[in-house]
């Protein structure tokens, strides 16, 4: 546990429920430019829905890949805040994850080498029970971006809690996915992955009233307003329509059921 | 006046009015990145209320303090913008702050040292009047944030104008505060500090129909739904509901009042 | 076409209609901290109106003249990507732009030399036909922020995808002029410029139940509530309200004409 961070300019990206309104995303920031100047401070985004963890917890695995070696990321969602939930960083695949110890993130970290965070000397001084994002998450980043070893966070710890992965359930001939997201666009994010889809005979979807077996490559490929099938920008299959909202043209949201049967 | 700000990157952090759909913001952004090229720009939020001068006055004050020495800070709700207001900046406590002279900049520097902006050298060519967040606060931010001292900007001032910090009302046996903010989780922020509550014995809060002499450590120590009390990250006390929002659950808003009477 | 960005600190500043609620933007943040750690990265709006290139390239067109010399812009408002509509790149007056071609750069590039992205090894591996805002354009970007010249990026072309700026038309004693823009404050933004207004003699403005000859300076020029115009931070003619929203009390919106006549 001696790895350390340490490329000229650190990043640290965060990802939160705090909206953007109140000031509370800045104090964060503030903490990091006090103790770690020159850190690359991205947000992935502070939009997660209040206290969905489980959304939170996606939205890191997918956007973390895209992001260089080294990157300290701190993903706050966190309602259990100030309880006995634990207090943690990880480090997985040379990337670093800090946070509270309720699944937000374990999706991005499946192999990880995880410590509790313990030191206070590396916490805000009077840390206070109810915004460990500013107090503990933000100043232990910093320190880990400016190249403290994770080790010197506390002790090391085998377990963590850890979110299932949504994946698709297999029946004889077909898969029951589920959308995992809707985006801005009104494109359904199911959680099937190309793998998936091709591992059946001529797959074809059913979600809603919409049917179809034909993948597009792009969100032109039909008339306007109309439906399609697409591996979309987080690797996963979408139903997206064009220049329209897929969400509002089938009425369907997050956590509904889709259904890729064998032709 | 002769201090100067100078870490080797310095903050310039900023609060406005102005959202982020518009490219008001990028505009000021683009302009500080022209002058003072190695500046770490945060963003504290763009989203005080339109015109709301003594809600941005209190985010400064409560988010001002968790930034490092020599911070530059501008502050952008500006309704008298063009008008005959003063433009200024000041020295407090060796932090920086810039913006209109109606009290937005007040509660975050008691003890302060003023100038008035009026060297038009240091704002852009051909400012205009309606846009002295990008034309003018932003280059002096950014000027002074490579080391330009501030009595280089204008004529010293001894009197900026200032707004009251609202304090919680004393009657004989009870303080009268009131909500200064809600956010987004829906939790109710007073003006009650921790000295204020302290100083009744057996203190006891009545908002609305709720009542409680109970002090929660965290936003979990009742039952899901259930309203509580506790001292947040601003570090004032207050209501909030367990995974849900006490704003709507009290049908609270901003300005209303909140009673702790001695038990 | 050997020009090359360089300054310490690149700028890239980036618009989309991606909005931050989803991860994209973060992503794309990502993938330029991996090929250019030092560069600016510079938020102009990404709440662009969904797929809606005129608006994006109306702000985009606003908003590069505050950016300072060699600053890399990225504009992604892209309801075809991944069709045959080309990826570009381009150089005009000493700023850099990338995106597809279809229009969205083309108002703030009046004359540019640009190129065609056709190669690959800039991209990110196995890019997505879905999300090139992710895979092509931010990558390309941050190369070009690094000093990669434009020609290395692919073929010259002479001609790209050009929006026509709304010009006011002119009838024999009058001016009709467009909202282009109406801002968070209900500020309706119109495309009359300075020259035009002052092309006629004794201006007056006519816009639903509004009429003025007169331009105020700043916003408070006129009574609490009342209508006024100005030439506002656009450098264009705006019908505002004092603390108020005009596009309310006029019920005006995006595409509305006004008339500006000869008194």
């Amino acid at each position: 546990m001696s790895t350390t961070v340490g490329p000229e300019r650190p990043v640290i990206a965060l990802l939160t429920d705090f909206g953007t309104s109140d000031p509370y995303v800045g104090m964060m920031k503030g903490v990091i430019a006090g103790i770690c100047p020159e850190a690359n401070v991205i947000d992935i985004t502070h939009d997660v829905p209040s206290q969905d963890i489980r959304l939170g917890a996606f939205f890191l695995e997918r956007a973390h890949r895209y992001f260089p070696k080294a990157a300290v990321f701190v993903a706050v969602v966190d309602p259990g805040v100030g309880t006995a939930r634990a207090k943690i960083a990880l480090e997985a695949n040379g990337k670093y994850f800090v946070g509270p110890d309720n699944g937000v993130l374990s999706l991005a970290s499946r192999r990880y080498r995880a410590v509790v965070l313990t030191r206070r000397s590396y916490f805000l001084p009077d840390a206070s029970n109810t915004f460990h994002g500013r107090d503990v998450f933000a100043p232990v980043a910093a320190h880990l971006a400016r190249g403290v070893s994770l080790s010197s966070f506390g002790p090391a710890t085998g377990r963590i809690v850890e979110l299932s992965w949504p994946k698709p359930k297999r029946t004889r001939s077909a898969l029951v996915g589920e959308i995992v997201s809707v985006d801005r666009f009104g494109n359904l994010i199911t959680n099937i992955e190309p793998g998936d889809w091709r591992s059946l005979r001529n797959p074809r979807l059913h979600a809603g009233d919409f049917r179809s077996s034909k993948l597009s490559k792009n969100y032109q490929s039909v008339p306007k307003g109309k439906l399609l099938l697409v591996f979309g920008g987080y690797g996963l299959l979408e139903i997206a329509a064009r220049e329209a909202s897929a969400a509002e043209a089938l009425r369907l949201s997050r956590g509904a059921n889709v259904r890729v049967a064998a032709g």
